[in-house]
């Protein structure tokens, strides 16, 4: 019988979840037992890797890339790809496949959370009452009513669509701008952002980062949402321009902003911290045990189908 | 032309968002321009009051009544009247009106926000980030995921109703408890509260408060929740054992807890502000500028019709 096949395991120390169910089916090579740096680790020890599961946001350049010489196929743990050089894996003939929709749910509930966390000032709320100032001063200033705001989506994917369905009972009034409009789709398309946000009080992130979609929200959108107008971000940092998006909030140009992603995580604008009317979050929409598991089990999914020479699972499209 | 009535208001300072609209139509007595203890102030200047609009939660008992020999109708500005003598009311044949269904949906919209709150721990999130803990340490600890989660509601009224058709599309499975099974509502009914504990991941306390569910959620309930369980509560403090319910998160009995009330407002037992696992709220579920203008205009519809001797708009049964 012929030796398993050489999969490269990259990830932070303390996310284990994938380590049995992997080791359990083929040889692991993982990169944070190494103290080498990590070219040099390929270097050594990876020409035969055939697979890479890419746990975390590891940046996948071409020069990474010309250290595994065997790479059939890149497995990321996130949606979004940005963070991979597709062009280069596309002339490589690697394929590249996602999370899909494996921690869609976890997702979508997380941005509904934000919204009402930013509207209600729920962290706020509960600063207020841990500081002992409920006690000293009384009532706490007046939230911002959900039901009946208009929230304009941007991105209906899978995540998108999702929140679109949680606000509904709500009584959120939903239209989105996407990629191309959506067929069968109840919603109102706006053709730009620009649109989508002059008319909606509330604008929410959950497209993909790519060329195009880079700083799609700048000055001119966040002017045309407005002093009242909150921006939800579940998708990537870099949608935003976040430089004159810290600018906005503390001008209040907007009115407010839920944020779980950051143009340089873990590094956060340090002027955000003092904001009462913006919530933060460490990127973590997506981690609950219930994603972990889908996510574990997507992952080798994807890497048993290319090994039996099927179908993948979540191929990311390389056009 | 005969004067018009004499209306009694009773309200904290910084809430004046009805005083316009009420002066503009009736005489207005105003409990906090007068610096005299309550029971004098009345003494003195009452006695010809018809109504009594109690904007906060004042205790009105049978000895505050008496101060006030000519009152018609006391308009409650919350949802509950259990700090109102109602069987006195009844007795003196006094009408009593409540807040009805006025801030109904913020107070669903808040109760859903502080589940996703706990279970996503989001304020707990966002303080990791403004501590600036995420740069130094990394990933956050694991959130729970609400999509699929057993939900038992306990009083399915109109905020209940609410929460539980806004808990829908995240997949929860919704149960409920109530003082009777409902009509042509598809949820499971539970007989008693220890059994929607018993087969439910979260409960939501959103019933009246009164002597037969006055510290409803025991400590027996609360091990029936078990240590995986959240209580949220947008009802009354007093539903809760809040000494064992303390005891409860501090050991471990049950998950967690997203709490609007109290039983001693605005005291919060300490103990529960070095935690985690719960979100703290000042009584704020109702608070939104539009809930406010609701309850003003119920207030002066329900003032009008006494007046005009026509049937009252939000009446509270006194039997």
């Amino acid at each position: 019988m012929s030796e398993s096949p050489l999969v490269l395991v990259h990830r932070p120390p303390n996310l284990n979840f994938m380590d049995e169910l992997l080791s359990r089916n083929y040889r692991i090579l993982n990169t944070h037992t190494s103290s080498d740096p990590l070219p040099v680790f390929l270097s050594r020890q990876a020409s035969s890797v055939r697979a890479f599961v890419n746990i975390a946001l590891l940046k996948i350049d071409a020069d990474l890339l010309s250290h595994l010489p065997s790479l059939q196929l890149i497995v990321c743990t996130s949606v979004g790809t940005n963070h991979v050089d597709l062009a280069e894996c596309k002339r490589r003939g690697i394929a590249v496949t996602n999370a899909g929709e494996a921690f869609s749910e976890d997702v979508a509930d997380f941005a509904v959370g934000l919204l009402i966390s930013v509207l209600r000032r729920i962290p706020a709320a509960d600063r207020y009452v841990r500081s002992g100032n409920w006690a000293k001063f009384g009532n706490f200033q007046l939230g911002i009513k959900l039901s009946g705001k208009r929230v304009g989506i941007l991105g209906l994917g899978s995540i998108g669509s999702l929140i679109a369905k949680r606000l509904e009972p709500f009584g959120c009034i939903i239209s989105y701008n996407s990629t191309c409009q959506k067929q069968r789709i109840p919603y109102l398309y706006y053709l730009d952002v620009l649109s989508l946000a002059a008319n909606n009080d509330v604008i929410v992130l959950s497209c993909a980062l790519n060329d195009q979609t880079r700083h799609i929200v700048n000055r001119e959108v966040m002017e045309a949402l407005g002093k009242n107008g909150v921006i939800i971000n579940v998708g990537r940092g870099g949608l935003i321009d976040e430089k004159e998006m810290v600018k906005c909030l503390v001008d209040g140009v907007i009115g407010g902003a839920g944020l779980d992603v950051f143009e340089k995580e873990p590094g956060v604008p340090v002027e955000l911290f003092g904001l009462d009317n913006v919530v933060l979050s460490p990127h973590a929409a997506m981690v609950t045990p219930g994603s972990l598991d889908n996510i574990a089990q997507l992952a080798l999914a994807n890497l048993k189908a290319l090994f039996a020479d099927q179908p993948l699972i979540s191929p990311v499209r390389l056009d």
